[in-house]
């Protein structure tokens, strides 16, 4: 058993994927040790009011988004479409995504990353 | 992209795995062409006050709980702990876990179950 508890927080800049704002990732574990060789990321990020992630696509593994609050959009693939709490999001391998806080709350999500196998 | 919005819930009777009440299971996707081969659970379970959940062992796999809201107990390999929202457990291949809701409201965490490669 590990309990992660101490998670360290990093503020990612949003400009550097091309996007507009800053955001919060909190991974839940790193390293191979932890997560196993197929999760690259496992972690919570928020996304407060007026940020854009940046548009970005997957090679070589896939993304789940699992909205925890807020509200938004999701652009999938250049199709923009709303996202709320309880929403699942796959961004397949090849597949391009990322989400935009244009609500008045943060946007919370989980994020899972895998490796494709 | 896929949008998974229409999840099966299922009641599971804890009581199947020795443990006590029922807990409600929603998996977020399912079979290997939406999760791929490692994911084997990606979900978000709920635990109703007094549910206690089978104390369990995992083998060919290792398991996450991120918890949501609630709080109770979590067993690590037959040491109980507190868990609150934020927590996040590993319950590693070969080791054993389960958590039990002695609290007044619903425990609901996500569960991450990831085979061993």
């Amino acid at each position: 058993m590990t309990a992660f508890n101490n998670r360290v927080s990093e503020v990612v800049e949003a400009a550097l994927t091309g996007g507009e704002g800053p955001y919060l990732r909190e991974r839940f574990a790193e390293g191979e040790e932890n997560l196993g060789k197929a999760i690259k990321t496992f972690a919570k990020i928020t996304v407060k009011p007026g940020t854009r992630m940046g548009y970005h696509q997957h090679v070589g593994d896939f993304e789940f988004y699992y909205i925890l609050s807020g509200e938004g959009k999701y652009n999938d693939n250049g199709t923009v479409v709303p996202c709320k709490p309880g929403d699942v999001f796959k961004c397949g391998d090849g597949e391009w995504h990322c989400i935009i806080n244009d609500g008045d709350e943060d946007i919370e999500f989980v994020a899972l990353i895998v490796a494709t196998i």
